[in-house]
């Protein structure tokens, strides 16, 4: 068992509703050192390309994730036996300059790394995955990504040329090296295009791409058996921009595709996957603002925060206590 | 045919956005003589461990309810012509004060059985069942419970060691010998938990438990059944807690769980269901704080309320005019 | 390729978000000659007899349609070069005048048609559909009709004994010899009902009737057989209201119905339609005010509306660029 | 003191937030025999000629005048001890047919009258102001008009050379000699107008106009004394648009106007008011759909009808018990 | 200057919309040691009459309250510098047991009085008041109350004769001999009342009343120097009520009450207040569910608190770096 | 008489929720040749500390200006008589990349001055004025500042110590040489402060301060005249940050401050400013996101922008027609 201060507050004695909320409860810490997973909020949304305010999407995931509880019985693990947690608060951002936030962001991400843990980020629009690749890469190698998004995010350059926003950082990282894209996967990929090659853009970068429609076609066990042959051994980054998700189930996104799968499928094909050799995560795009009161975004990518945590639980052998 | 007076208005002559809302705009009586069915809401949110606010689900479901029809076609009956039915407001509480709130809703629909009517209840949180089998049970004898639910409610203790609140009444259920416990069923349990025992302490108490997941794996004719056998000719008491649905369907609760069914899947459950010995019944857990402005929540509580409705009507003969 | 001056604007070098909003960013003009699809906007509501508010539908959706893109990999089809559109704006409308606001609507869709281009219309509530098949049939004949709603909208008359309303127009459009019911469809009717003949109403009228629960029963790729054997080479008049589809894919309605099918059922269905003779087509009952922040029912009626205008452009030989 | 079945319920035995909303929790009856004043909902909106909705507007501030308070203190009256007061629901409408919507409305305002009792009226928009006027003028002569609103209400014409809408009832109430302007006044107009001749149309009908500037140069004293010299012993008919407010005060409005009086001047201005041989009276144009989660607009207009009441408590003897 | 690590983050390092949000952002700490002025949550909602959802007031204000900054130039003082500030997050509470909430409340209030600082309070309902005196005074002696609320919350039981509720701890206050009524002072009353002798039941305990009438007639500074007077040198515990502000600038309240004083004039009033004596204080019944997206009540009571802060930073000598 | 391509549609024939909204339902243009004002939107919320989402601005305040008249009768001006105005759209903007996005909007208001029209812009944040301000003073010279917020949004640097965001404009624009402080004024500001020199900032560059307060004690017609003496002959800027006005007329800004003037002080502040050399306008800051569905955020902003227009037409004679 681990270090109680490690451990998310105990809600028989304090109300879930009380005290300042960080994620899922967990101590506040100022470094990574002595942790195994480090929470850290990465609220830029300087890249954001439509509906933007995504800067307030780490506080929204907080607030809501105090409704979660330590045992994830899908998986038989106590994830806060397993594993040392705790929540760094959020990283600074420079808004309206996205080079110089970026490079912000990526040192934070790095010290995360520098003191032995696994930075599982939040969001913040889509454009901050370059930052967290460029801090992981250089100790990991290239890594795998799973990328999980209604939207390629592999365009060239976007509005006035510009290389940095939410559309391009995975083109970015193929060109930077910070990826293997043949070891790589984009899931969800659904809706209207810009131009006709949209389509075979990702597939030209060298990334296995599966459309939603796919997805229903094949069924969530062949899927997560793609996704395991695809990574391999290799380090692995996960990326879940909450648009991969149908806009009944997350309407407080940046960019809402219309036709995704539900909360319930979502969280299925997450927990289908089987412990791969993660070193990094984020769960991006949440906007608060275009949420509602029920704040259903926020609590669902809470709630997939904490399925990648029990995923990185039970590789590293975690069980129930 | 029944009594006018316990019949619906016309929605043509009077049109259904006109007039106080009561419930399925039945008539408002003052006691459930000369009643088959009495609709009574049950305004305590005294037990909520997260968000409160249920106390206004009683009038958000009326609100809502002006939209529905009388005729069901899935079981082809006309529910009003089957049966004489009313709303008869809702019954007082003490905001916080729990025990003496519990007496306050015991007392109230202690009269509606001693009227000879069947209570049809709105919540409120789920604390407000103890009270209502603590009234149902000493005329019916043991309950068969058929129990829809994200969250088993079979806690021991909760906040400061007191024994009432939204997580606790089907522990106390089975103490106070009100429920049957090996004649009742629990469905729909999911998401994370508190302790490793959470998953074994409904089961040691002896309910049937259904995980979401299951009802996925068995289906809903398979469901259906296995509940039919379960409750057998026992009086049963079907209690509704409107998080068993996933929170994009019902985004107005108080501790809502992502991955939940459809609004779709579960009526089709709902409609599955053959007659069976209804004796009492609620809706719980509707906050119209947290439900956005098209108040799908209500609407939705509404229907299953209908629905519950209808079965009753089934079970009585009823068919259409 | 057709004329720049019809095609959508250039979010490379004007971002989504900036910019008056027509319908996807088309070019507004005042009439529609040189044109093969014209949206129009008919913001009536003057028949709702729930919720009202469907006036503001059409700008909600032009809103919301900023964010679709030209290109539809479903049907593998550049609309816009298979298609010269744009958005004539709204016709004028008489608030509390229905039989008035209809001769208005009407002969704004009249002139649509003769000048030869086809409508496609954003309503306002169902009332406006005989508008626009009055304006369609005196130049095509018998329409046949494709019609997707929670409710077949075929009462005879409604409030107060008058025969226009957002629940009539489908009965009249059969006595007025406007639509062939022997060619005709309507698709996803569930929900209560008023009377045990409204089973009846639309078959005794000559329509076919596809109810939520049959659609699921029959598999969407049946459905679509279904309904291009009803239709035949006739010219098709499809109208889609937006309760169709499941509250929580569309809250932002006048009259929801829980139970419904889900965005992805929906959109899979549309794209599973082969071409047919389509002469006029609307998206209706789109009612902002009750959408919430995240405006999914809006952006949801615009991905409709762009299905329906890929649909077209496939018939009409469109490939993408 | 009088009968216990016209005054409101105990809040003590039962609390405010139980029980369907009737207006300040009055007895619900069918009719008005045996009343001094019957509350009467006029949920028409079929005139509106911006945002619409305000059908809902009666039902919101029953919602929320169940939070007042049977004493005023301001008059010194215990209002339901001076009146027997019940709520009669509301009269039947015809969405999209304002002629026939407003024979329906009158009729229903004219029962009232002819069973003894004063109508205090919930709108609705303001067009059916025309309605209440024609029940009221034969009984009692033409009327005095004291009018609240932003706007005038004096148009000739709106939409499609129509007569009747929420911008006419003030100039058909004149031309079908209901009111006697000469002893009428308007109070509050504000804002940019159609016309030049706006400003004066008011006037020549023969109205006396006070501004919003103009109330404020005045102040409360003088004002109240200009209209009690206005009306004199004339029968009176107060007429409270919501927009009369500012928005801050009053979102919740079909037509806001940008600069008006706060709640604490308008209350002080109707308190300020002197006892006057009033017959009837509306408070309108209460729109929920805009009036956000503290639905403060239906609070501040079940607020000035209970300040109408106390004004006519006052008028007939009242004192607190 | 005070220790850094009790002041504010900075701003220009880290944006305030970065980091957990504690109250103005100051470090959070387990104990009161070595502070000043802690600020604490006291989030029970177990006393509502009406809405509830108070429980959620301190993080709502904690949220707002990143937006103020450290100086306040109304009193020349640079708060943090005088003042060593914390946020000890909030007190343990038991939903539905009002009696052992007060108990824990008050044991939390105990121990930072013990601890030898000033606790600034953040509701809750303003039941929780009762138990800040019960802390409180066994410290300082009887204690002056300034009151600023539009409910007197002087009744003597509430629902079922329960003596605990947000509307009695000021009668409780008096009989418990916690405050010296003769020097205290209730300020801001209006509104309708429930009994004829609601008025005067607060003059019976002894209280000062000024209503909001009142306040008007009085102007803002003669009503500083009547509450400099009516508290002389006593030690003084002032409490604030949302609702004494009109609901357009706080609609985010339990129990709204129209016609109050603007924000502007609240603000005026507390800056024109002179240090006194004051040994605790909070700011109450702020309930975010009812306030909109712009959360403008929470950062007025924010505003609020952090004015009593300055109030309380000018007496002990506090002037800008 | 102008052009009736540069006046508003007629609201009589087509109703104001007819029709793509442009600002007050002026011709959209693309370029500005043969106009007196120009409407120019500038999306871009790079710049925002806080709260962002500026960018939906200009299209919200379009949506809401559509309820707003043509005639002025507080200044007795018909402004589209006395100006041909037409609405440009957008500039364009690149999100997270601010000196290009100046450098963009710098371009687009050059043009608009160029083609010989005034400028009148809607926000976008604040940032967006040092654009606008590069674009006019080459052409006018050093430009008199008239300025209208709660902050003075002089500060050398922000975040991460880059130089432009929406709280350094107005020191930029002193050290650019574009205003002349000695004839500009700052009015409204209040609140807390980050340094206590930051008082002293604005008064240290030449800027005359005047903060809501002494806006209070001297009065509207006195402080009009303190701006026109400041202002003299010169050619004026005049920037409207919609944080000037308190929270509750105005909560859909970016950074709230509370206790400001209300929309009928800052109405009557602006109908007393006498005619001046205007050559440039903004109106900024407005965040629809956060400003609840009434919207009276952007009413009041196209208010503002409203009398703005008025302003100028009366300068250049403009008389009722």
């Amino acid at each position: 068992m681990t270090d109680p201060a490690a451990r998310p507050l105990d809600s028989l004695s304090l109300p879930r509703f009380c005290g300042v909320p960080s994620f899922m409860r967990l101590p506040l810490k100022s470094d990574a050192r002595d942790l195994d997973v480090a929470i850290l909020g990465l609220p830029s949304d300087n890249g954001s390309p439509f509906r933007t305010g995504a800067r307030m999407g780490p506080n929204a995931v907080r607030a809501s994730s105090v409704m979660l509880r330590p045992i994830n019985p899908y998986r038989g693990v106590d994830v806060f036996a397993a594993l040392r947690c705790a929540d760094l608060g959020d990283a600074p951002v420079v808004p309206g300059y996205m080079p110089r936030t970026l490079e912000l962001l990526e040192a934070a991400v790095r010290q995360v790394v520098a003191d032995g843990a696994l930075p599982l980020c939040l969001g913040g629009d889509h454009g901050v995955s370059i930052a967290e690749l460029r801090a992981l890469a250089p100790r990991h190698g290239k890594l795998a990504l799973v990328h999980f998004d209604a939207h390629s995010d592999t365009w060239d350059k976007y509005f006035g040329g510009e290389r940095h926003s939410a559309g391009t950082p995975f083109r970015r990282a193929v060109e930077e090296a910070l990826v293997a894209p043949e070891h790589s996967i984009q899931i969800g990929m659904r809706g209207s295009l810009f131009g006709a090659d949209d389509v075979s853009q990702s597939l030209a970068l060298g990334y296995d791409v599966v459309t939603t429609d796919e997805m229903f076609v094949l069924g969530i066990e062949a899927l997560a058996r793609r996704i395991a042959a695809r990574v391999g051994d290799r380090p692995v980054f996960l990326t879940f921009d909450m648009d991969f998700v149908d806009p009944a189930f997350a309407p407080g996104v940046q960019t809402p595709e219309a036709g995704g799968p539900s909360a319930r499928e979502t969280l299925a094909l997450l927990r289908a996957m089987r412990p791969m050799r993660l070193v990094g995560a984020d769960v991006v795009e949440i906007n608060p603002a275009y949420d509602g009161p029920g704040q259903i975004t926020s609590l669902l990518a809470a709630t997939v925060a904490a399925e990648i945590l029990a995923l990185i639980a039970e590789g590293r052998g975690g069980a129930p206590r």
